[in-house]
């Protein structure tokens, strides 16, 4: 459920409350059944058991409660409240991990109210990850909407620091996990990564920087000895419109903002953050608490949507085919 | 006309067909003929001096011949062609300054071309502000797309470069340039100018990086004391979705890549490229020679297009309130 006061809680049920026009499968809520409550005023059915689930979820939400006391007000982020964020998500991954459900979907957390309880990870993505006992380099963040899925091989890193975080080993590992994630996840039999250079019109051979030359082309050289359909350094910007967009299957981008500027630009309101490499299906709405629109029914519910219906596809390809 | 062999005679003399769909007002071509005879069956009307436009314009493209000898071979660029491309874009300068022509609206070159016969500038945009003697601060490229116009306040150097080339000199410069653009060539009354962070979440407040602390926000708040409406830094990645459009008229970016993705990525086939700070109107379509593409009748006009009807809307705001 994420933060109980940001608008994670509006969002899951506004899914639940599309779950035929959208098409979506059984899930079920975890966090404090209250958070629901002080946001929505449609069916909710508290579960202890997940058993409970398929039989409710035709006629209510199921939340399997986890509480930590507090008054949990929207819009109004407290201690008590990030424990209890904490507490689902270890909750949320561990019955993930033991098979009990088929993927994980995350809610929007406040990293500021973490950090006052005491979590020391950078984010939920790093949580997780640590959890399953997959390194940073083979986790991969993917962001992905209905035309348009990136990778950023760097995220939240001043820019400056950039140019000497860009190894061949990291843009390799990037390349493998993600090719690995689009057959995984996404049912792409032979996935097309795009590479984005890191200095406008992707270097000019040279003459406005060396990254492209020095560390792109030689690890695309890589991965294409792996068997990988690896394509560029491209001149970054101009591989975000539809044409070139139908070329590749993922664009795997230097920095936060080359990958996320064309993601929101093209798909704000439906990003899904899916986290490859993981042995789990895990997916998040890629937005954040929005704690000033807590509570008052404004939340758009369509990243949530997307991010569930995601998770549901990336299983059943993982079900399907569990050997890749 | 550009290069004579690529597709800027061919984008030429599709608007000219166009002309009245667009709704046009009457321009000339300035460059060798038989580059559009090359790639056009149309009519097309020789002319030597400016008073026959008006009367051939209805029934032929006005062409104002700069001759510089070779064969001109669509997809095939050589020395002539681009002392062609550089006569004609003399020509068209001097047309324009001498207020013959209302505005200059250039069609694409090969630089590589141009230095080879010794050519020194970085482009036509710098060499077109020397002519007028407008210094490199002071001269601003605008990329305008129906729904976005962004200023890269850096353009063709390695990202690297970058941090150490953003000054609150340089932002306010070109803050000031653009807000005086908006008015003389956009008649927008009271600019709003969003300034883009240069890290990821606009540094959040210094943990991701400090160019916004150090660079960008004491350059807004002069700005602001000039009373021009200045906002941000904001997180790069938020600022381009169409809720977030609206509420600016430029978009300042501190870097190439930032700036052209999400125009390119909206509008890739009909941006236009406007210098704003010159003492005329100057727009180019935001394409290239695109020499694979010349002499098969595939070239998309819409940029072009585009850039005429900016030219002549700018020169028509410019005409209304020359005290701008």
């Amino acid at each position: 459920m994420g933060d109980p006061a940001g608008i994670g809680p509006e969002v899951i049920a506004k899914a639940w409350a599309a779950r035929e026009a959208a098409s979506l499968p059984s899930f079920f809520a975890v966090g404090d059944v209250r958070a629901i409550e002080r946001v929505w005023s449609g069916p909710v059915a508290p579960i202890t058991d997940l058993r409970e689930v398929a039989g409710a979820f035709n006629t209510a939400l199921p939340v399997l409660t986890v509480e930590d006391g507090g008054d949990i007000v929207p819009g109004h982020p407290d201690a008590d409240g990030a424990r209890c964020a904490l507490h689902s998500l270890e909750l949320a991954v561990g019955l993930t991990r033991s098979g009990a459900a088929a993927a994980l979907v995350t809610g929007p957390v406040s990293k500021a109210q973490l950090y006052g309880i005491g979590f020391s990870h950078p984010g939920q993505t790093e949580f997780v990850a640590e959890r399953f006992g997959v390194s940073k380099e083979n986790s991969v963040m993917m962001l992905a909407g209905p035309s348009l899925r990136v990778v950023p091989m760097t995220t939240h890193v001043p820019l400056a620091h950039v140019a000497s975080m860009l190894t061949i080993e990291l843009v390799v590992a990037k390349g493998r996990a993600t090719a690995r994630g689009l057959r995984r996840n996404f049912g792409v039999a032979e996935p097309r990564l795009a590479f984005a250079g890191f200095n406008p019109h992707a270097g000019e051979s040279g003459a406005l920087g060396r990254e492209e030359i020095d560390v792109l082309e030689p690890a695309i050289a890589q991965l294409r000895e792996e068997g990988i359909i690896a394509m560029g350094p491209f001149a970054a910007d101009t591989m975000f419109h539809q044409r070139a967009r139908d070329q590749f299957d993922a664009a795997l981008c230097c920095y936060h903002d080359q990958a996320l500027i064309p993601l929101k630009a093209l798909h704000f309101d439906e990003g899904v953050n899916i986290t490859l490499g993981l042995p789990v299906v895990r997916t998040s709405p890629d937005h954040g608490t929005a704690f000033a629109l807590a509570g008052q029914n404004r939340a758009e519910p369509g990243a949530m949507i997307a991010a569930i219906a995601m998770a549901a596809q990336a299983a059943a390809h993982r079900a399907a085919c569990p050997s890749l």
